[in-house]
């Protein structure tokens, strides 16, 4: 484990660039003091934002580069005109390089895995990557997995996941042995959802002391806390989580709506403020912020283009974290254990069936 | 269009049987006085409930059957047991026969859609069919559809549902031409998604007079009210139906906690008694109960198994819509329009590309 965490920053990415990044950096800080920075991007705009923030600056390295890509280019645009040169793929080779523990961008999701993905590699076992959160639960938080980097996809995939966000959950909630669901819909199905089915079977049959596998999760199940895990396919996943972050939108509005319509309830609203905010702190996609890039040799962390000082920070604590806790040595060890399982697997499955 | 409109009821359907049937069909009858019922089950329970709905009663014939398809039966289960003798399959088979107009039941999804399928039979042009159902945004109801009759599909398979959901949008919105979207997501797709990709292409160049296609929705669009109709495969559609329905109910569970709280925010709630009330209403999973199977010959509608009186009202109120303002007919003239417009369709592709 490393003594300090160092954490290589894009600079550029986000629809405000510096203007967020750097001061997100700085709350991120004042969280994780052993923590350190390689600021990637234009330096003149990055060094006038860590004038305001001493003690990052203390803590920080700037690496000048004039090319930052946008957040609307496609990720054979970006890499074509910002591989090696942008600030977001030089983040990236930090990691590579071993000069940085993890890299966080708030760059478009297309363009930082295409990067990501094309610089480091997928490690070994793993064939395609995932992007995975933290889902707020009635329980407490949850894993999701994967929410987007990987549409479709066959049972081994959906199993390289679980043993991924398996990783992902005992880091960040400090379990010992998560437990882990499949996404899958409740009707009864007339055609397809074989490769979920089989999933259930490879999970069920790996006995994994890593993570305790418990079958099937409906969509409404992911908010009731029903697995510290949920694996999905990527465009499932992506849909699950959208939908529910804008009914969590739609409800605010009416709240808002109703609770200013009437004096009464303006008056209620007065009394119930302190509710109110604590509900609004509960209801926070900032805190939800930072979607992890699973299944390559190097840590890299997604945050929210749009995000405020506030929400960037929750992302490099995210980033923080997997690099603390040791996300990927845990993530090879169960994979490599896996290697090993693989060739019993008749054998596995025969105490199942 | 009928003068009446007959619905057949499987009373036995759903977790209360005719204690909620009888009562909820009473309420719609208030709503729709040119309704008529045929009760399908157990005649001497539902003679029991008529007894204290003398007007449900008067327009209403039992038919007596002792077989009840039951909650947990396996579609093909189902099938064996219940084929011809069941509560559910005679629901169904009256529509067939033209006794009823449409059937109702509150049973299970698995079921009710095997027996309706090998019953009514797919339309000529329809391969697979769907479940629609309609979804509260801040801009008003939308229909989303396939909520889980068919996972995966490929472009042709969304298409028709694109047809059978702008029919249903129009019949229940009183709209002329819909808008249309297709739920897609927004991340870079990295690999597959090419169905959908290819069925924006058909539905752009089929320039329909009945639909105005939108282009992709994601999920957080469908609150929004992004389109009129919501269009997805199986799977995605009701992993996203749960998902809302799971995060609007998280959502009730922290304010109502959060409201509770404090001595403050209890007098807060008093003061907004009604504020929160109407939110509740705004909230009531009840209102958009009964999902409609869409691309058989006749038309059946599924109410949730728990719901209560109010809630199967509710569903009777659909089925009740889609007869009176002829669902089939708006289906079957796109489609036989659409049959002669594949002819066609190297023109109307240029027109586009």
């Amino acid at each position: 484990m490393p003594v300090k965490v160092r954490i290589a920053l894009d600079a550029m990415g986000g629809d405000f660039g510096p203007s967020v990044i750097v001061p997100g950096a700085a709350i991120s800080l004042g969280r994780h003091p052993d923590a350190e920075f390689l600021l990637f991007g234009d330096s003149a705009l990055i060094e006038k934002e860590l004038a305001a923030h001493p003690a990052l600056k203390k803590v920080s390295r700037v690496i000048h580069t004039d090319v930052a890509v946008s957040m609307h280019d496609k990720p054979s645009q970006a890499l074509r005109r910002g591989r090696k040169v942008s600030s977001m793929w030089l983040a990236i080779e930090a990691v590579k390089k071993g000069e940085a523990d993890v890299a966080v961008s708030a760059g478009n999701t297309g363009a930082l895995m295409a990067m990501a993905r094309f610089c480091l590699r997928t490690l070994p076992g793993i064939d395609r990557p995932a992007i995975a959160a933290t889902w707020p639960t009635v329980r407490g938080d949850s894993v999701v997995l994967d929410l987007g980097a990987t549409i479709g996809g066959d049972a081994a995939h959906l199993k390289a996941l679980a043993v991924m966000g398996a990783a992902m959950a005992s880091v960040l909630f400090d379990l010992e042995r998560p437990t882990v669901g499949l996404l899958n819909i409740g009707v009864e199905e007339i055609k397809g959802g074989e490769e979920i089915r089989e999933a259930a079977e490879l999970l069920r049959a790996m006995q994994s002391p890593r993570f305790e596998f418990v079958g099937f999760v409906e969509g409404d199940g992911i908010g009731k806390g029903a697995a510290d895990v949920i694996v999905s396919e990527g465009f499932s996943g992506n849909i699950a989580l959208k939908a529910a972050e804008g009914t969590a939108r739609q409800i605010s509005e009416y709240l808002k709506a109703a609770m200013s319509r009437t004096w009464r309830s303006k008056i209620g609203y007065l009394f119930a403020r302190d509710a109110f905010k604590a509900l609004k702190d509960k209801m926070d996609p900032n805190k939800s912020n930072g979607g992890v890039f699973l299944g390559l040799n190097g840590i890299v962390v997604k945050s929210h283009g749009g995000t405020s000082a506030d929400g960037f920070a929750y992302a490099v604590d995210v980033g923080y974290d997997m690099v603390r806790y040791d996300l990927l040595t845990k993530i090879n060890q169960t994979l490599n254990r896996e290697a090993g399982a693989l060739v019993s697997t008749p054998t596995a499955q025969e105490a199942v069936s």
